[in-house]
């Protein structure tokens, strides 16, 4: 309270954003106040607009703006390789690796009997479909090294055993530049068992 | 890099927001693209609408989608007291604490030859002639208790001389919940002054 009313709507609505509570969605519409012609009529219609043209991948799931998304479409990416990732955001930091030039499949989260998330809403069964018809020689699981995604990835893994397809998945270690000191146990543990021969 | 160029130009925009880092507005726009339909599409046009709507108040700079502000033209308030804030927020942080009913004067900022604010930026003349045509008894000032603040409130105190208005300030002290040990030398120097006798 204390603004007028559209602006606290909005401030509303903004404190809905993760990282924003309701006090810095405050301050971030009032910065936005300031500069309603230079950042926030444009900010604005960009929203609108990818509110209006985004839709999933009836392929893969991953966010574009026609029915089928650039990377599906794309005839420079491999088909024999699909990469699964949890979510859009893992697919995006995928993409800026630039390391894998193949196809994805998006889940849209792991196996949770707490949230009724299963094998269907994450689309397993499209993904076996995929596998089949696309003559994939490669499913590689990039999912997050939490219990529910390596549970989902070995739930994944049973799924696609009928069909031959070799499944595999990121190596868990150390990241570069990560300091020791700041890991945690887990993944130093992993990294251990993952240890390679100099 | 990672997402189609629209939504890459949406995430930059949001990345400009005061909180929110590349990072963080990333995570936004996935959140948002989420939710499409709930909660994008309305903040899209609640933004939109605002940009649009809202405008500075010509009497006093608040903002509000009208060339004069709810609260300079509302009856209710008193018209002998003007309560000066740097900002918009603070004059919102005023009217949340709900303990004043007069009006207000907003600078937009504090004088700053860094910044190239003058007198004349701040609205500062402006604020003169009100106190002279609308005979206010009582001029608050409730600027920030930094180097800036003081400085310009001395600066409209002094400016103010001649009208014979009565100039006040903000008392400064121990905020209601605050823990000695957390606050900074400063207030607990100002509060230690400002002791009164119970
Ligand atoms: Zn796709
Ligand atoms: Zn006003």
């Amino acid at each position: 309270m204390g603004a007028p009313g559209d602006i606290e709507d909005l401030i509303g609505l903004m404190a809905r954003l993760p990282g924003l509570g309701p006090r810095s969605a405050r301050r971030a519409v009032l910065m936005l106040l300031k500069k309603r012609g230079p950042l926030m009529a444009p900010l604005a219609q960009a929203m609108a607009h990818v509110a209006l043209s985004a839709r999933d991948c009836s392929v893969c799931g991953n966010i574009g703006t026609e029915d089928t998304c650039p990377i599906c479409t794309d005839p420079r990416r491999q088909t024999g390789e699909i990469c699964v990732v949890e979510d859009v955001a893992d697919l995006w930091a995928m993409e800026r690796a630039g390391a894998f030039r193949g196809r994805y499949h998006v889940l849209g989260g792991t196996l949770s009997a707490l949230d009724g998330l299963g094998p269907d809403e994450l689309r397993i069964p499209l993904l076996v479909r995929r596998v089949q018809e696309e003559q994939t020689r490669e499913v590689i699981l990039a999912l997050n090294a939490t219990v529910d995604g390596q549970t989902t990835a070995h739930y994944i893994a049973d799924a696609l055993a009928a069909t031959g397809v070799q499944v595999s998945s990121l190596a868990q270690g150390v990241p570069i530049g990560g300091e020791l000191d700041y890991l945690d146990d887990g993944t130093i543990g992993a990294a251990l068992r993952a240890r390679r021969r100099v």
